[in-house]
């Protein structure tokens, strides 16, 4: 049967990292479908192998992994979902696991940084090509375009210590990156990404987040569509899949306390590409939370 | 640009059958995508043309026809949808249109009965393989899987003039079909369909819904899906569009007050021919829509 | 490297029939594509085998059958194409063989009864779900829609030994079958099938053709669009291709000099079932021819 | 994660019918994929709920029922394949469950009933396209086209007590049914199938398998391509859907001692509708090995 | 229903910009489809919103912009519709309206150029991965590969201010390159472009343009086929989305009178990803036209 | 009927380049489908003409080419084939002509360097995401992650002389690349390559090539899943088709003895886009082999 990177299927409380699915797909605007995310990732896991062929090295070698199911959801009740996902990644986070999570859309990450909150506002680094700081949309305060307004607003975030990367294409207000910037969220465009290129920008962005503890969020839609055309807010001209592999190896410095890969959306895409490149993300990402986690325990 | 049936744009009050969109499907339980249904109903509609060839009859020598567009929806509150649909249909109703429906989730057609109801109970005419009168999913009462029974509670549906036909599949509990049987209602199953055939099984159903106003409703999910893929619920073993079409054709006698074909999910079928069958099925529909209307009127 | 059925390539001369392609549409009204039928066919017709497994019998015993090409196509000129394909079929015709095509669009079959002609009208069966006996599509007299009525008005067809099966779908004008009736035509709609079934339908059929020569002309098109979505004028509610075998099957006893498959549009069908189901019913159509052949041999 | 009809995993000593994949098609001659076949199949058996619409019984309430994993398979060496499943099924047997497999390929049916066999050669009903009574295929004697000549020749299966139901197509070599034929096996083509109908046919079916222990073989090529694209071997002219289900709802009163469902090949078919056809074929299937199985207890 | 950007449909009086289609592809050499693609660029452009993200001004605040529907085409006479689209364009001109057009084949910007003259030669920029500047194909001189030759000998084209970039792919002739040099035209094939970057190349270009009218026409081809499969004429190696913003970006200097979209040819993209590309640079071309006419306005 | 880039059908005697195909994929680990590679490059080789744009020159101007059709294959025995292979291109060899082979999975590069061979090791330059010097497989010595260890170790290749490029991706076993580093094999991982770009390797890949007899092998996995997805074991981070075709433009200095681009599996990519990419990567072979050829042959 069908695991995260066929590991096997564990509890909690007997691993220190938890990979698991958030099969959630009620905050959309546009084209909903994030909801089979975490089957295809686990689908096009059975593609990846043990180690990393830069390090040489495996994150089953330094830490415990392993697949610890998904979180239960409910599929017509938004605001029951929050309470659900965040009971869950509460429970991880007591069992003494981190977790990495294939998704669902990105609404899911409030959630989650609710459940890992232990008091303390958090860094975050965002791949995306949508800000996601939105107030509202048609009067609604949580949908998939204002998870870190939120998250920002109760204090879940260091908005001084958040690192948005990517962000692109039209806008339905000019006033949408107001509140970030207010807040002093470091929002790099894709233009300035393109003219500066990943070691530069990753130096500034390992710079702001420094050694506390850090969420690393990667929306599937900051890669461009062409190798990532299963979701459900496209933005051509995206990162490509060598710059989002290469931004991603530098963070194993980071304190990493939890990590996702959201909005792969399976009926966009029925060749499995999307999710060829999403399950790969998260090996990447992976490998830089064992390292970062193996770090600390040796530290 | 593109419109159902290639007809014009038009108001209610200057039409006889408004032809209108419901691009909604917040309310599905499995695979969502219907909202997109409306859009690609009218793409494919530029295939059909003026004349039935059986008949040799146009709908549009009969009565007024043309596209009023799209019901207002909300992306993301189910509730705040039921109004804004039913408004739009009371809207419709005032200016003294009946509304033929491209949906859109199943759930559509309680607002639609809401907005068509003038105090008096009518008649359903069911194609579908599900019977959707369950009470709740997930806790939850307004859902794709609950409209007839919503609509026998407010009184909109005459249960013992309401009809279903084609209904197939395994259910998640064997009482699922207790509250349609004990209110009235008339549940043909699949089988019993197979084994009598169209005829004796739609004079039963006329018989039944006699000449007082009648709503039909059409799930494309009746229809087998190797003809109609794009759905969120396909259930193998459904009626052949050739068989649709034969019961439908037989529907111009009746009273009929309105319909609509739901369920199309294009996300589910790149081919398009969900929506080609869904829309012919609507251009049977409008034909004895038109022969009620032309009846009525010449009366 | 791919041919039909994986036959050797011939020479007409070195052949009884001739089976071949005509890479063209720019005579369709509606979704080009069916220049890329005979390449398709030609693929896919590598899963056809040599024996019929009702008569047991296999056409390549019977009779000398070859892949003899593509015919000569231009790209964009229309009355140029019915020139050159003419022309293609008059060679193969006076080097002795009958030729089975692979096509292209309807249009096709006019300039491939000219190109047989030897001074007598000939007999027509077809499979459609249109008549294609239209006068003009926008002024203009030659298209996908009007094969059949220049080819009675040019005496290539005897319209008293001309039957249609399987017209179906709406139509643009209700005089649209008139031309056919007048002039003879026996036009059985899909519901008169549909009542009667095939053995009563091509008992009258077989009648009406008699011994003289008959062309066998079959529109993809009039078998259902689930099992041949990859055409340009989908029609729902067709043959099935248990119906559609069955009538090519009793086909065996006439003096069948000619056949087509037409209509294949590869682009609408990635899956590739078109062709699957195009090339069978051209092996179908091959024994037939085999077994007419033979018997006329025998005489 | 998706196991098949969202059962628990279990072993097979704490179950009565164990559903069980074998990922396995090094044994096709012409398009590989099933290998995925049980992937696919878990998949969309998430689509399929407890109770049969039909019966209003569930298996789960008669029989314990579990997903026991899938088979061992060696990608690249077939013989030691052969010895893989049969091992597997001998455990499965040993344990005291019967099983229900999700394919594969169709040779796979062979080390089945080698694992299941107890000395005692049973009877077989095979719905499928294909005989799969050939001798050998380029020289290679274990192939998808060989298995029910090989189980006879190993006295696996009772040719007497062996039912072939949907035989059609194209044929390499007219003596392809004549070892089956002497052996006793009662082979129903396409043709005498359409003219006899279900009920007709499958009563002389259970006639023959009588009341000894039978297993029951469904290879998905037997439906129609456009109900079930995803296989190596498609052939037109097949069972409706609605014809297969019927049939298989008739064997509730034999002895059944496993079953299968192969031959379904995700790569041609990114829609999932031949998964979903295959694996309500699978429900279909458990509901009648419950029911004889409870039967068989009561007993 | 789907307009361009969901603007209001409008008459081109009412507007300073008329963006409108021309579903048109008889002039095409290889696979037809391009006809399709004004109604899937309206349908992928409800994904665009108002603001441009790097400006952060909307075209819609500057200039009126409004979707004044598609050009009247033919589908069969090819000569017939270049007079039919010039007329088009002519009554936009005189309307006061400049066009942005999403086509259609290549060949309509011949009939655009000659819509839009006013007796004196203009500039224009072509990206592309095709010269267009061929004398014939088959004989005929009008079609998808000679526009550009066409519009030179018309002198609608100044070759001097004719600037192509993106060339690249085998070609048939050795020769096809020479009458665009002989005139003047400046061809940056692909290799240059890599070699230079956007920056250099396009600081040549507009010093080539300079200030007097130009047109700027967009072959979605040019683009790499990774990012826009769904087009007639693939060539690998092609502009990366982002060159292809950042090229478009720097026109708003320019004098524009019109420009176009081109080859969006749906049926070879079920993903949609072509017309999401295509309709992002029709907002990037929107963008600069609106800039270009708000400065001409202003002086 | 289809042939690489549409040339006549030719005896390997009377070419100096025979291009063929070998439809072969019982070697894969993974998914399998390259069986149906060649046939899918010859169809889409259409898209091919005669001359290459940045030299000018046409390959077929310079010497003899042909397609020389399919190497033999046993659909079913991996080492029957290995010999099939072997024979087919040592009669290649002994006709005069050297191959340039559309594949089939990776392994038949082996056989074709055992049919090559004339006593003497050769240079090897590979482009590919996999190192394929792996030891073996589940206990199998020949499988397509296999055949350069194989043909180092039969002394086909000479690992002084042998040039790895594009490789990456997770791994199974850390010590998977010390067989060939221990040989003497170069092996540029996609980091170094990206980090050095295409000149500066190809420098000093053509530096260790020398002027000795080299092959050129192109794993079409080399090149990005999104340009390329059709494919057995797709790794996302690749290269640009722009990058792929300037590496092998550099090559026509070499002494080529035969060159291959292998691993196109059409099952995985509907849209045709791989064997786009793969025929073009073909052409560009041919055009340098070509060059190697005629320089030798003037020399």
């Amino acid at each position: 049967m069908a695991t995260f990177m066929r590991l096997p299927v564990a509890k909690p409380e007997d691993v220190d990292i938890a990979i698991v699915g958030v099969p959630f797909d009620i905050a959309v605007t546009n084209r909903p479908g994030t909801r089979h995310g975490p089957r295809e990732l686990r689908n096009q896991s059975s593609l990846m192998r043990r180690y990393h062929h830069v390090t040489g090295r495996s994150p089953y070698d330094l830490v415990r992994v392993g697949d610890c199911g998904d979180a239960p959801v409910h599929p017509l009740d938004l605001m029951e979902n929050l309470s659900l996902i965040e009971g869950f990644y509460r429970e991880i986070t007591e069992a003494g696991a981190i977790p990495l999570t294939g998704g669902g859309d990105h609404l899911i990450t409030l959630p989650i940084l609710r459940g890992l909150n232990r008091g303390e506002a958090v860094g975050l680094i965002q791949f995306d090509a949508h800000s996601d700081t939105y107030d509202e949309f048609f009067g609604q305060k949580y949908n998939h375009g204002t998870p870190f307004r939120r998250g920002i607003e109760e204090e879940l975030i260091d908005p001084k210590r958040f690192v948005q990367i990517g962000i692109r294409g039209s806008i339905g207000d000019p006033k949408n990156f107001d509140f970030a910037k207010a807040a002093g969220v470091r929002t790099i465009f894709m233009e300035e990404f393109v003219a500066r290129g990943v070691d530069d920008v990753m130096a500034e962005a390992l710079e702001i987040l420094g050694t506390a503890p850090t969420y690393v969020t990667f929306d599937i839609d900051g890669i461009d569509p062409s190798q990532a055309p299963g979701t459900g807010t496209p933005e051509i001209g995206g990162f490509t899949t060598r710059e989002a592999q290469a931004m991603v190896r530098k963070l194993g410095g980071l304190n990493i306390i939890g990590a996702d890969l959201v909005e792969v959306a399976p009926p966009f895409d029925p060749s499995g590409l999307t999710a060829i490149t999403g399950v790969t993300i998260m090996f990447e990402e992976l490998c830089v939370m064992a390292d970062s986690l193996a770090a600390r325990k040796a530290a």
